[in-house]
C-alpha cells in the first residue's frame, strides 16, 4: 500500500509528457487514467464513505475531572488508507434546519477520536439537545460512536458502530 | 436534493394537462411516470425502510430529575431525505398478540428521538415488561436504539444501531 | 400474514385428495409444492437464521433485588413470522469443546428475552467464565444481546445487535 | 464439520500416490485440488476475515479487585470453524505510525476474549491514549468489542459487534 512502484512497474509511468519536436507544438500530457484509478484504489483503506449516527445528546452537566470525565459524545474515525480522509459532517436537529458542513481531516494510517463537544465552526453543538449526524468522506473510513455521560458520578458509557452504506 | 428544476429541465414538465380543443373533450393528464419516480428517489435520504429493535424494557422505577433521568427507551430516528417519513411501529410481547400500529412522522431533514415511554395510542407501553419493536417507514431512515436506566443512581446506558433490511 | 385464504384463493387448494372411483384404488394425494413453499415464505418474518454473540460472561456476583437486578446476559429474540421458531444454541468456551445444543422455541409473533442464566439442559452456563454463542433458527429471527452487570451497585449495561449472516 | 469421511466418501481420496511399476519411475502424487478446497471451505466457521474496532482507550486508573475489575478493552473472538485462526492485529494511533502486527491464535471451536491490556510484543498498548485496531484472520471469525471502565466505582460497560467486511 505504498506509492513506490513494484519491480517491473517503473518503466510504465502513470503520467508522462511527450516533448514537442518544434517550438510551435505544445507538449502532450499522457495520462494512463485506468492505471491511475487502480493505483488510487489500492491506496484505499477499510470501510465506507458514508456513515450515520442517529443518536446525539451532549449533557450540559458533568462530574469528575475535565476533560476525561466531561460528558461527551465521540465519533471514533479510523483511516487505514494511504491518503488523508477529508470528511464533511452535517448535524440534524428535531426542530430546525441542519447545521454544517463541519470539516475534519484524518491523516493516512491514523485514527481520530473526534469529540462533538469541540465543534466550533460554523457553530458549536448545543447542549441538552437531541441531534444526529452524517459523515461523508472522500475515502473509505470506519466510524464508531461513543458517549461518556457523567451527569451523575460515576459515568455511564454507550457505544455502537455507526450505520454505513 | 430540492424540487427546483435544474437548468434545462424546466421545459420537460413531470405532469402536464392537454386542454381539449372543444368543450365535449375531456382534458388529458400527462404524467411522465418514470421521471417522476426518479425525482422521488433523488429526494430519498440515507438508510432503510425496515428496522427492528429486539430489546425492549422500560423499568417502572427511576431516580433523578424527570424527564431527563427518567428510565426510558428511545428510538433515535434520522430522516435525511426531502420527504417526511411516515412510520408505522408494531410492538411484540412474550405472551400476547402484537400491539399497534403506532404512527409517527419525522419531517424532512429532521431527527426525532422517540421515547417509547410516551406512546399512548392505541395503548401505552407496559412497564417492567419485555417487548420488541418493528419500524416500517415509507422512505429510508436510520434508527439507533438507546436505553437510559436509572433504577439505581446513577444511570446506566446502552445503545446499538437497530437491525435493518 | 395469516393462513386464511385471500378472496379468489379458496378454490386452489395447496393440498387435496382425489378419492378413488373403486375401493381397489388408493386415494391420490395432490400437493402443489411450489405454491406451498411460496406460502411458507410469505409466513416468514424479518431477520436471519444464523446469529452469533461473541461476548459472553455471567458474573457470579450481584447486588440489588433478584431477579431484575441479578447480573445476567440476555439474548432478545424476535420472531415476527407466522410460524414458531425452533432455535438451537451452541456455547463455545476458551478451553473446552462446545456445549449444546440447547433448544428454545419462540412462538409466532412473539419476542423471547432469553437469559443465559436460566440454561439448564444439557448443562448450566458456568459463572465467571468467558463464552460465546451461536443461534441457528429454522425461520428468520432478529437477535439483540444485552448484559446487566450488577457486581457493584448500581448496575452497568451493554447491548448490541448480534452478528448475523 | 469433522475430517472423518462420511459413508460412501472413503473410496474417493483427496490425496493419493500412484506407486511406480519399476524402480526407475518416480511415484506420482494425485491431488484432487477442487475437492480439497471444497473440504477446507466446509471446515470454515461463521464470520468474516477482516474486522475493525475504531474505538480504543484503556484508562490507566481502576477501582475494584484485579483483574476482573481492572479497566480493560477486550476483543471477543469466536472461531466456530474446524481450523485454528491465525490473526494479525494492527493498532492505529492519532499521532504516530501504526504498531504491530500482534499475533494471536484462536483454536478451532474456541472463543478467546482477548484483552488489549495484555498485549506485549512488539510493544504494550499505551494507557490513556486513543487508538483503533484492525484484525486480519486466515479463516472466518466473529469479533465483538467490549470495554469495562472502572475509573470511578462502579464500572461502566460498552459493547458493539466490530465492523466487518
Amino acid at each position: 500500500m505504498t506509492m513506490q512502484p513494484e519491480p517491473g512497474q517503473a518503466d510504465v509511468p502513470l503520467v508522462s509528457v511527450d516533448l514537442p519536436a518544434t517550438e510551435e507544438e505544445a507538449p502532450v500530457l499522457n495520462v494512463d487514467t485506468e492505471a491511475l484509478l487502480e493505483r488510487l484504489e489500492e491506496e484505499d483503506g477499510l470501510g465506507r464513505r458514508t456513515w450515520v449516527i442517529a443518536e446525539g445528546y451532549i449533557p450540559s452537566e458533568s462530574t469528575g475531572p475535565a476533560p476525561a470525565m466531561t460528558s461527551h459524545e465521540t465519533a471514533c474515525i479510523l483511516n487505514t488508507g494511504e491518503r488523508a480522509a477529508e470528511i464533511e459532517i452535517t448535524l440534524y436537529f428535531s426542530d430546525r434546519e441542519p447545521a454544517g458542513p463541519y470539516r475534519v481531516r484524518v491523516e493516512a494510517r491514523r485514527t481520530l477520536h473526534l469529540r462533538f463537544n469541540d465543534f466550533e465552526s460554523p457553530e458549536p453543538v448545543p447542549r441538552d439537545t437531541d441531534y444526529a449526524s452524517v459523515f461523508r468522506s472522500n475515502v473509505p473510513v470506519v466510524i464508531q460512536h461513543t458517549r461518556l455521560d457523567s451527569r451523575q458520578p460515576p459515568h455511564a458509557l454507550l457505544s455502537t458502530v455507526a450505520w454505513n452504506e
